[in-house]
Protein backbone atom coordinates (compact mmCIF):
# COMPACT_ATOMS: atom_id res chain seq x y z
CA UNK A 1 0.00 0.00 0.00
CA UNK A 2 1.05 3.52 -0.20
CA UNK A 3 -0.09 6.13 1.88
CA UNK A 4 0.39 9.89 0.66
CA UNK A 5 0.21 12.45 3.68
CA UNK A 6 2.90 15.23 5.18
CA UNK A 7 4.10 14.78 8.32
CA UNK A 8 2.08 17.22 9.96
CA UNK A 9 -1.35 16.96 8.59
CA UNK A 10 -3.42 15.13 11.19
CA UNK A 11 -5.55 13.79 9.10
CA UNK A 12 -2.58 11.64 7.72
CA UNK A 13 -1.23 11.18 11.35
CA UNK A 14 -4.44 9.09 12.06
CA UNK A 15 -3.92 7.01 9.29
CA UNK A 16 -0.61 6.27 10.38
CA UNK A 17 -1.82 5.22 14.06
CA UNK A 18 -4.67 2.83 12.00
CA UNK A 19 -2.02 1.42 9.91
CA UNK A 20 0.28 1.06 13.09
CA UNK A 21 -2.61 -0.71 15.18
CA UNK A 22 -3.51 -3.12 12.26
CA UNK A 23 0.28 -4.09 11.73
CA UNK A 24 0.00 -2.56 8.36
CA UNK A 25 2.81 -1.21 6.45
CA UNK A 26 2.35 1.52 3.68
CA UNK A 27 5.46 3.48 1.66
CA UNK A 28 4.89 7.11 2.84
CA UNK A 29 4.97 9.63 -0.19
CA UNK A 30 5.03 13.04 1.31
CA UNK A 31 3.72 16.36 -0.36
CA UNK A 32 4.85 19.19 1.24
CA UNK A 33 1.70 21.23 2.00
CA UNK A 34 3.12 24.79 2.65
CA UNK A 35 4.63 24.07 -0.33
CA UNK A 36 1.72 23.52 -2.51
CA UNK A 37 2.72 20.19 -3.32
CA UNK A 38 -1.12 18.44 -2.98
CA UNK A 39 -2.10 21.24 -5.88
CA UNK A 40 0.33 19.45 -8.65
CA UNK A 41 -1.76 17.80 -11.49
CA UNK A 42 -0.53 14.11 -10.32
CA UNK A 43 -1.82 14.35 -7.06
CA UNK A 44 -4.55 16.23 -8.20
CA UNK A 45 -5.38 13.01 -10.70
CA UNK A 46 -5.25 10.79 -7.57
CA UNK A 47 -7.20 13.02 -4.87
CA UNK A 48 -9.05 15.82 -6.75
CA UNK A 49 -9.32 17.50 -3.38
CA UNK A 50 -5.97 18.11 -3.06
CA UNK A 51 -5.75 17.15 0.19
CA UNK A 52 -4.00 14.59 2.01
CA UNK A 53 -4.23 11.85 3.18
CA UNK A 54 -4.57 9.39 -0.02
CA UNK A 55 -4.58 5.87 0.29
CA UNK A 56 -3.36 2.97 -2.60
CA UNK A 57 -4.25 -0.46 -1.87
CA UNK A 58 -1.74 -2.78 -3.68
CA UNK A 59 -3.90 -3.14 -6.47
CA UNK A 60 -3.48 0.72 -7.09
CA UNK A 61 -7.10 1.80 -6.19
CA UNK A 62 -7.61 5.13 -4.64
CA UNK A 63 -9.29 5.87 -1.07
CA UNK A 64 -9.65 9.64 0.16
CA UNK A 65 -10.34 11.12 3.32
CA UNK A 66 -9.03 9.56 6.20
CA UNK A 67 -12.59 7.98 8.15
CA UNK A 68 -13.23 6.28 4.78
CA UNK A 69 -9.91 5.16 4.53
CA UNK A 70 -10.05 3.46 8.61
CA UNK A 71 -13.48 2.33 7.71
CA UNK A 72 -12.15 0.80 4.90
CA UNK A 73 -9.16 -0.47 7.05
CA UNK A 74 -11.72 -2.40 9.48
CA UNK A 75 -13.75 -3.81 6.85
CA UNK A 76 -10.40 -5.12 5.00
CA UNK A 77 -8.49 -6.04 7.93
CA UNK A 78 -10.74 -6.25 11.31
CA UNK A 79 -7.89 -7.05 13.70
CA UNK A 80 -7.56 -5.36 16.19
CA UNK A 81 -10.95 -3.79 16.16
CA UNK A 82 -11.35 -0.05 16.00
CA UNK A 83 -14.72 0.05 16.90
CA UNK A 84 -17.10 -1.83 19.20
CA UNK A 85 -19.27 -4.58 18.39
CA UNK A 86 -22.60 -2.33 19.47
CA UNK A 87 -23.84 -0.82 16.80
CA UNK A 88 -24.81 1.68 19.91
CA UNK A 89 -21.35 2.04 20.74
CA UNK A 90 -19.82 2.34 17.66
CA UNK A 91 -22.12 5.38 16.95
CA UNK A 92 -21.10 7.12 20.10
CA UNK A 93 -17.44 6.26 18.48
CA UNK A 94 -18.22 7.98 15.40
CA UNK A 95 -19.87 11.04 16.33
CA UNK A 96 -16.86 11.50 18.64
CA UNK A 97 -14.34 11.13 15.84
CA UNK A 98 -16.55 13.05 13.41
CA UNK A 99 -16.90 16.02 16.05
CA UNK A 100 -13.15 16.59 15.67
CA UNK A 101 -12.43 15.57 11.67
CA UNK A 102 -16.11 16.99 10.30
CA UNK A 103 -16.13 20.22 12.32
CA UNK A 104 -12.79 21.25 14.34
CA UNK A 105 -10.16 20.07 12.31
CA UNK A 106 -11.47 21.11 8.15
CA UNK A 107 -12.60 24.59 10.18
CA UNK A 108 -8.26 25.03 10.69
CA UNK A 109 -6.92 23.43 8.32
CA UNK A 110 -4.13 25.40 6.19
CA UNK A 111 -6.38 26.02 3.34
CA UNK A 112 -8.51 28.07 5.45
CA UNK A 113 -6.34 29.68 7.52
CA UNK A 114 -4.81 30.96 4.05
CA UNK A 115 -8.00 31.70 2.80
CA UNK A 116 -8.38 34.26 6.51
CA UNK A 117 -5.30 35.71 5.43
CA UNK A 118 -6.07 36.46 1.68
CA UNK A 119 -9.14 38.44 3.22
CA UNK A 120 -6.28 40.79 4.80
CA UNK A 121 -6.80 39.25 8.48
CA UNK A 122 -4.21 39.84 10.61
CA UNK A 123 -1.52 37.10 11.27
CA UNK A 124 -3.20 37.34 15.03
CA UNK A 125 -6.79 37.16 13.89
CA UNK A 126 -5.77 34.02 11.79
CA UNK A 127 -3.98 31.63 14.89
CA UNK A 128 -7.18 33.08 17.15
CA UNK A 129 -9.77 31.60 14.64
CA UNK A 130 -7.78 28.39 14.27
CA UNK A 131 -7.48 27.97 18.67
CA UNK A 132 -11.48 28.87 18.43
CA UNK A 133 -11.90 26.29 16.01
CA UNK A 134 -9.89 23.64 18.52
CA UNK A 135 -11.61 24.61 21.92
CA UNK A 136 -15.48 24.54 20.49
CA UNK A 137 -14.34 20.83 19.46
CA UNK A 138 -12.36 19.80 22.45
CA UNK A 139 -14.88 21.33 25.25
CA UNK A 140 -17.65 19.49 23.12
CA UNK A 141 -15.45 15.80 22.85
CA UNK A 142 -14.54 16.64 26.80
CA UNK A 143 -17.91 16.41 27.68
CA UNK A 144 -18.79 13.70 25.11
CA UNK A 145 -16.84 10.84 27.37
CA UNK A 146 -17.12 12.39 30.62
CA UNK A 147 -18.89 9.15 32.37
CA UNK A 148 -16.29 7.03 29.97
CA UNK A 149 -13.66 5.26 32.46
CA UNK A 150 -11.50 4.76 29.76
CA UNK A 151 -8.46 5.16 29.74
CA UNK A 152 -9.11 5.55 25.90
CA UNK A 153 -11.42 7.59 24.53
CA UNK A 154 -14.10 4.62 24.55
CA UNK A 155 -12.80 1.95 26.84
CA UNK A 156 -9.43 -0.39 27.97
CA UNK A 157 -8.30 -0.34 24.26
CA UNK A 158 -8.05 2.38 21.18
CA UNK A 159 -10.68 3.47 19.11
CA UNK A 160 -11.23 4.99 15.63
CA UNK A 161 -12.29 8.17 18.21
CA UNK A 162 -8.42 8.02 19.47
CA UNK A 163 -7.27 8.79 15.97
CA UNK A 164 -7.90 11.82 15.46
CA UNK A 165 -4.72 13.63 16.93
CA UNK A 166 -6.45 17.24 17.69
CA UNK A 167 -4.81 18.04 20.87
CA UNK A 168 -1.70 18.62 18.82
CA UNK A 169 -2.97 21.13 16.71
CA UNK A 170 -4.77 22.89 19.55
CA UNK A 171 -1.36 22.93 20.91
CA UNK A 172 0.03 24.70 17.97
CA UNK A 173 -2.51 26.90 17.82
CA UNK A 174 -1.79 27.86 22.06
CA UNK A 175 -4.55 26.66 23.37
CA UNK A 176 -4.57 25.93 26.88
CA UNK A 177 -5.42 21.89 27.34
CA UNK A 178 -6.19 21.95 31.56
CA UNK A 179 -9.49 22.44 31.00
CA UNK A 180 -10.03 19.01 28.94
CA UNK A 181 -8.21 16.59 31.69
CA UNK A 182 -10.29 13.38 30.27
CA UNK A 183 -9.12 14.06 26.40
CA UNK A 184 -5.35 14.67 28.16
CA UNK A 185 -5.95 10.92 29.97
CA UNK A 186 -6.73 9.57 26.22
CA UNK A 187 -3.78 11.45 24.85
CA UNK A 188 -1.82 9.79 27.63
CA UNK A 189 -3.08 6.63 27.20
CA UNK A 190 -2.29 6.61 23.45
CA UNK A 191 0.84 7.86 23.98
CA UNK A 192 2.49 4.59 25.53
CA UNK A 193 0.95 2.69 22.76
CA UNK A 194 3.97 2.23 20.25
CA UNK A 195 1.53 2.29 17.55
CA UNK A 196 0.56 5.90 18.00
CA UNK A 197 4.45 6.87 18.88
CA UNK A 198 5.57 5.68 15.83
CA UNK A 199 3.02 7.68 13.92
CA UNK A 200 4.01 11.28 15.65
CA UNK A 201 4.53 13.57 13.15
CA UNK A 202 8.36 14.17 14.55
CA UNK A 203 9.29 10.27 13.51
CA UNK A 204 7.99 10.51 9.53
CA UNK A 205 10.79 10.64 7.09
CA UNK A 206 9.58 14.45 5.90
CA UNK A 207 9.21 15.59 9.25
CA UNK A 208 11.26 19.47 9.28
CA UNK B 1 -37.26 7.95 17.29
CA UNK B 2 -36.89 11.52 17.95
CA UNK B 3 -34.92 13.61 15.53
CA UNK B 4 -33.42 17.22 16.37
CA UNK B 5 -33.30 19.43 14.05
CA UNK B 6 -33.85 22.23 11.50
CA UNK B 7 -35.59 22.69 8.35
CA UNK B 8 -32.83 24.38 6.40
CA UNK B 9 -29.88 22.51 8.18
CA UNK B 10 -27.88 20.51 5.30
CA UNK B 11 -26.62 18.01 7.82
CA UNK B 12 -30.70 17.33 9.42
CA UNK B 13 -31.59 17.43 5.68
CA UNK B 14 -29.46 14.11 5.25
CA UNK B 15 -30.76 12.22 8.26
CA UNK B 16 -33.81 13.44 6.97
CA UNK B 17 -33.50 11.15 3.44
CA UNK B 18 -31.97 8.58 5.33
CA UNK B 19 -35.10 7.82 7.96
CA UNK B 20 -37.72 8.45 4.80
CA UNK B 21 -35.23 6.12 2.35
CA UNK B 22 -35.28 3.20 5.18
CA UNK B 23 -39.13 3.60 6.00
CA UNK B 24 -38.66 5.06 9.32
CA UNK B 25 -40.25 7.72 11.03
CA UNK B 26 -39.19 10.10 13.83
CA UNK B 27 -40.67 12.47 16.16
CA UNK B 28 -39.19 16.02 14.44
CA UNK B 29 -38.31 18.60 17.07
CA UNK B 30 -36.76 21.63 15.46
CA UNK B 31 -34.05 23.58 17.44
CA UNK B 32 -34.04 27.45 15.08
CA UNK B 33 -30.74 27.80 14.85
CA UNK B 34 -30.70 31.65 14.04
CA UNK B 35 -32.82 32.63 17.11
CA UNK B 36 -29.47 30.32 18.88
CA UNK B 37 -31.89 27.60 20.20
CA UNK B 38 -29.11 24.88 20.02
CA UNK B 39 -27.63 27.03 22.80
CA UNK B 40 -30.29 26.16 25.27
CA UNK B 41 -28.47 24.41 28.34
CA UNK B 42 -31.26 21.73 27.66
CA UNK B 43 -30.15 21.22 24.39
CA UNK B 44 -26.71 21.64 25.32
CA UNK B 45 -27.02 17.85 27.49
CA UNK B 46 -28.17 16.43 24.79
CA UNK B 47 -25.48 17.52 22.38
CA UNK B 48 -22.49 19.29 23.60
CA UNK B 49 -21.48 20.49 19.97
CA UNK B 50 -24.95 22.59 19.96
CA UNK B 51 -25.28 21.20 16.66
CA UNK B 52 -28.07 19.69 14.69
CA UNK B 53 -29.02 16.86 13.92
CA UNK B 54 -29.11 14.65 17.43
CA UNK B 55 -31.36 11.37 17.33
CA UNK B 56 -32.75 9.74 20.16
CA UNK B 57 -33.70 6.41 19.31
CA UNK B 58 -36.70 4.21 21.27
CA UNK B 59 -35.11 4.06 24.43
CA UNK B 60 -33.66 7.66 24.45
CA UNK B 61 -30.18 6.84 24.01
CA UNK B 62 -28.61 9.86 21.86
CA UNK B 63 -26.31 9.92 18.57
CA UNK B 64 -24.87 12.97 17.23
CA UNK B 65 -23.09 13.51 14.09
CA UNK B 66 -25.22 13.10 10.52
CA UNK B 67 -23.15 10.85 9.56
CA UNK B 68 -22.33 8.64 12.44
CA UNK B 69 -26.57 8.44 12.96
CA UNK B 70 -27.00 7.52 8.90
CA UNK B 71 -24.12 4.99 9.91
CA UNK B 72 -26.33 3.49 12.98
CA UNK B 73 -29.44 3.77 10.59
CA UNK B 74 -27.73 1.35 8.44
CA UNK B 75 -26.23 -1.02 10.93
CA UNK B 76 -29.46 -1.51 12.70
CA UNK B 77 -31.99 -0.99 9.54
CA UNK B 78 -30.04 -2.49 7.04
CA UNK B 79 -32.73 -2.17 3.72
CA UNK B 80 -32.83 -0.69 1.71
CA UNK B 81 -29.19 -0.54 1.89
CA UNK B 82 -27.12 3.42 1.45
CA UNK B 83 -23.52 1.24 1.25
CA UNK B 84 -22.52 -0.98 -1.60
CA UNK B 85 -21.46 -4.55 -0.45
CA UNK B 86 -17.92 -4.17 -1.92
CA UNK B 87 -15.44 -2.80 0.77
CA UNK B 88 -14.06 -0.26 -1.89
CA UNK B 89 -16.94 0.72 -3.20
CA UNK B 90 -17.76 1.96 0.62
CA UNK B 91 -14.74 3.78 0.87
CA UNK B 92 -15.58 5.60 -2.14
CA UNK B 93 -19.12 6.02 -1.05
CA UNK B 94 -17.83 7.24 1.92
CA UNK B 95 -15.04 9.35 0.59
CA UNK B 96 -17.85 11.00 -1.22
CA UNK B 97 -19.95 11.89 1.96
CA UNK B 98 -17.00 12.90 3.42
CA UNK B 99 -15.06 15.70 1.35
CA UNK B 100 -18.80 17.47 1.64
CA UNK B 101 -19.73 16.23 4.95
CA UNK B 102 -16.57 17.41 6.75
CA UNK B 103 -14.19 19.56 4.31
CA UNK B 104 -17.84 21.36 2.67
CA UNK B 105 -20.30 22.04 5.02
CA UNK B 106 -18.70 22.74 7.87
CA UNK B 107 -16.80 25.38 6.67
CA UNK B 108 -19.61 27.12 5.34
CA UNK B 109 -22.18 26.34 8.50
CA UNK B 110 -24.01 29.47 9.74
CA UNK B 111 -21.31 29.08 13.36
CA UNK B 112 -18.31 29.67 10.79
CA UNK B 113 -19.96 32.35 9.18
CA UNK B 114 -20.99 34.40 12.07
CA UNK B 115 -17.55 34.37 13.18
CA UNK B 116 -16.29 35.60 9.79
CA UNK B 117 -18.95 38.18 10.62
CA UNK B 118 -17.31 38.96 14.32
CA UNK B 119 -13.92 39.35 12.56
CA UNK B 120 -15.35 42.45 10.90
CA UNK B 121 -15.66 41.32 6.84
CA UNK B 122 -18.51 42.77 4.98
CA UNK B 123 -21.48 41.15 4.05
CA UNK B 124 -20.33 40.17 0.63
CA UNK B 125 -17.08 38.52 1.93
CA UNK B 126 -19.20 36.25 4.20
CA UNK B 127 -20.74 35.51 1.25
CA UNK B 128 -18.06 35.23 -0.65
CA UNK B 129 -16.17 32.73 1.86
CA UNK B 130 -19.36 30.48 1.77
CA UNK B 131 -19.70 29.75 -2.47
CA UNK B 132 -15.93 29.07 -2.36
CA UNK B 133 -16.23 26.22 -0.02
CA UNK B 134 -18.96 25.22 -1.74
CA UNK B 135 -17.33 25.26 -4.89
CA UNK B 136 -13.77 23.52 -3.64
CA UNK B 137 -15.73 20.74 -2.27
CA UNK B 138 -18.68 20.67 -5.90
CA UNK B 139 -15.49 20.44 -8.08
CA UNK B 140 -13.80 17.95 -6.21
CA UNK B 141 -17.24 15.51 -5.62
CA UNK B 142 -18.01 16.40 -9.73
CA UNK B 143 -14.34 14.76 -10.69
CA UNK B 144 -14.84 11.95 -8.37
CA UNK B 145 -17.64 10.48 -9.52
CA UNK B 146 -17.44 11.70 -13.45
CA UNK B 147 -16.98 7.90 -14.32
CA UNK B 148 -19.81 6.55 -12.48
CA UNK B 149 -22.62 6.04 -15.11
CA UNK B 150 -25.16 6.68 -12.07
CA UNK B 151 -27.90 8.30 -12.46
CA UNK B 152 -26.91 8.32 -8.96
CA UNK B 153 -23.74 9.28 -7.70
CA UNK B 154 -22.88 5.51 -7.19
CA UNK B 155 -25.15 3.29 -8.96
CA UNK B 156 -28.73 2.72 -9.76
CA UNK B 157 -29.95 3.69 -6.28
CA UNK B 158 -29.00 6.02 -3.34
CA UNK B 159 -26.31 5.71 -1.12
CA UNK B 160 -25.23 7.96 1.47
CA UNK B 161 -23.49 9.69 -1.35
CA UNK B 162 -26.81 10.99 -2.13
CA UNK B 163 -27.73 11.87 1.52
CA UNK B 164 -26.09 14.98 1.22
CA UNK B 165 -28.20 17.96 -0.02
CA UNK B 166 -24.96 20.46 -0.86
CA UNK B 167 -26.29 21.36 -4.05
CA UNK B 168 -29.30 23.12 -2.16
CA UNK B 169 -26.47 25.23 -0.01
CA UNK B 170 -24.73 26.03 -3.03
CA UNK B 171 -27.20 27.93 -4.61
CA UNK B 172 -28.16 29.56 -1.31
CA UNK B 173 -24.76 31.05 -1.79
CA UNK B 174 -24.51 32.29 -5.66
CA UNK B 175 -23.02 29.35 -6.88
CA UNK B 176 -23.35 28.67 -10.46
CA UNK B 177 -23.78 25.14 -10.77
CA UNK B 178 -23.69 24.62 -14.89
CA UNK B 179 -20.03 23.16 -14.06
CA UNK B 180 -21.59 20.38 -11.87
CA UNK B 181 -23.38 18.41 -14.56
CA UNK B 182 -23.23 14.76 -12.80
CA UNK B 183 -23.80 16.10 -9.15
CA UNK B 184 -26.92 17.67 -11.42
CA UNK B 185 -27.53 14.45 -12.98
CA UNK B 186 -27.36 13.12 -9.31
CA UNK B 187 -29.99 15.75 -8.19
CA UNK B 188 -32.50 15.17 -10.24
CA UNK B 189 -32.36 11.18 -9.79
CA UNK B 190 -32.89 12.06 -6.13
CA UNK B 191 -35.69 14.74 -6.92
CA UNK B 192 -37.84 12.08 -8.18
CA UNK B 193 -37.82 9.61 -5.24
CA UNK B 194 -40.63 10.37 -2.44
CA UNK B 195 -37.59 9.95 0.26
CA UNK B 196 -35.83 12.77 -0.51
CA UNK B 197 -38.74 15.11 -1.82
CA UNK B 198 -40.33 14.49 1.56
CA UNK B 199 -37.34 15.23 3.16
CA UNK B 200 -36.99 18.94 1.87
CA UNK B 201 -36.89 21.87 3.95
CA UNK B 202 -39.65 23.78 2.48
CA UNK B 203 -41.75 20.59 3.55
CA UNK B 204 -40.69 20.33 7.02
CA UNK B 205 -43.23 21.54 10.08
CA UNK B 206 -40.40 24.67 10.93
CA UNK B 207 -40.16 26.00 7.46
CA UNK B 208 -40.14 29.82 6.96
Amino acid sequence: MKLHGYFRSSASYRVRIALNLKGLSADHLPHHLRKGEQRDPAYLAINPQGLVPTLQDDHGAIITQSLAIIEWLEETHPEPPLLPKDPLRRAHVRGFAMALACDTHPVQKLKVLARLRQLGLPEEAVTGWAAWANREGLAACETLIASEPGPFCFGATPTMADLVPQLANARRFGVELEAYPRLLKAETAAKNVKAFADAAPDRQPDAE
